[in-house]
């Protein structure tokens, strides 16, 4: 997906609020705003917003001159959903379709997102999980995900955020498959790194790897070789996020995109309204 | 009001959809887009938010080659609500308190607003007008308006938007007294002109006088010398919506701010919530 003239004033308003996460000095916050502002009359509109946002987000970074400014907020969040994780796994589990409500929750823990809602209480969570289970999809390729999952040796998952990396722990447990999970090589937003990923329990239920990316998403030219040749290998792709659908949506491969949509932009391409909940198979 | 850093990305929101309203052109409101990026890292946060929008809509103008992107959108908004003015007229003179309802139908018609929202669409203003006769007010200073009203010989109102003039005369007739009416000396946003103040008939109730000046506020620094006598002298001055708000808050005159408040840094400012509706006195 290519960047919108939209994104020019949203990603205006994520500098501000990352920059707010880091300090409370007006003139440092000043200073990111005006080197994004920069960033912005440079930037190619081809693009992925993800592609622009890695830009931004290393210069906030920069000037605020912390690597990981959602460290702490990123272990708190994992902490927070790892005290649901056993009540919301046995709720699946007895549920008539575990994999379906597996689905619906790891698409709930997706609202965990810093780029498109700065203003994110972990508190929300429970209401959305509670939201979760009665889910209409807007786009529902089920059938699909469960007969490509038949044929394959292993799942590629691509992680978002962390603390969603502990519903993502409940899915992979449902797809009764090998997973190779994937998480982004250096911080980046609340992206989940192998730290955070570790910190969810992933290693217990799947084979954490890193993307060997700094984008908050899986931009595959700043990925590693070892990377490229497993996504290529992949028989099916479990996509988490905007980030991911933004930059993969046009790639020739059996992805899953499970994403609850964020953006009216992003609805727009997906043909959808803002809010939807999506599970959309991609050459399948 | 000085400007903050929360006014940045809604500077670029309001350039992308100002913009918008006039040319289907990427490459001109990109252009557009550019340039304000480059007037934002060059400002300072001393200037109040109209002070900035002036500059801000000023470039959007040149960028687009029209000095004037809402003259025909000001006309339809007047003559709709012309076409409401009668019957809400009548509810007002049939009201157990004319002139509190004039003052919360003027309030309803600061709704039509390109500033601080690009999407409105006049059909929204029905239900705006119904909702006004049960306004409840956050700051209510009736009593001191009235009381001030009656040592006054004439009345400074200073307008705010096309359409919202049609209202405004309904309130001026509530008045009793002499008013003059200043409204913008240039086409700025969708602020009313002495043409815009001619089309809704406010030349039958009042003197319709011009501030001299072509910003989406009545910045003194701006206005003509003629103006600024009126204002010194004005016993009492009705002021309409957020821009004046913003730049004569901290002015040692008699001025009653009514408005609805529009955005989180205006509610912040005047210690309310965004959406409430202000009738405050100043100075009184």
């Amino acid at each position: 997906m290519k960047t919108y003239l939209d994104c020019f004033p949203c990603f205006l308003r994520q500098t501000l609020q990352t920059a707010r996460v880091a300090t409370k000095d007006e003139v440092l916050i000043r200073k990111a705003l005006d080197e994004v502002c920069h960033i912005l009359t440079q930037i190619s509109l081809d693009a992925s917003p993800p592609e622009i946002g890695r830009e931004v987000y290393k210069t906030i970074n920069r000037v605020m001159g912390n690597e990981d400014l959602f460290y702490y907020i990123k272990k708190e969040h994992t902490r927070y959903m790892l005290r649901l994780y056993h009540d919301i796994k046995k709720r699946v589990k007895s549920s008539s379709d575990p994999l379906l409500s597996a689905i619906r929750l790891a698409i709930a823990g997706n609202v965990i997102d810093f780029g498109s809602n700065p203003d994110f209480d972990i508190i929300g969570i429970k209401e959305e999980i509670e939201k979760a289970f009665d889910y209409q999809f807007a786009i529902f390729d089920y059938d699909k995900l469960k007969s490509t999952l038949k044929n394959t040796d292993y799942v590629l998952y691509l992680a978002d955020n962390a603390g969603e990396t502990v519903m993502d722990k409940i899915l992979i447990k449902e797809l009764k498959k090998p997973v190779k999970y994937a998480v982004k090589g250096k911080s980046i937003i609340n992206d989940a790194t192998i730290e955070d990923a570790q910190d969810a329990g992933i290693h217990e239920v799947a084979e954490i790897i890193s993307t060997g990316s700094d984008a908050p998403g899986t931009i595959l030219k700043y990925c590693s070789k070892e990377f490229i040749s497993i996504y290529r290998e992949a028989k099916i792709i479990i996509s988490k996020g905007q980030g991911n659908y933004e930059v993969l949506s046009k790639e020739d491969r059996p992805i899953f995109f499970l994403l609850k949509v964020k953006c009216p932009i992003v609805a727009r391409d997906l043909g959808v309204k803002n809010g939807d909940i999506i599970l959309k198979g991609q050459m399948v």
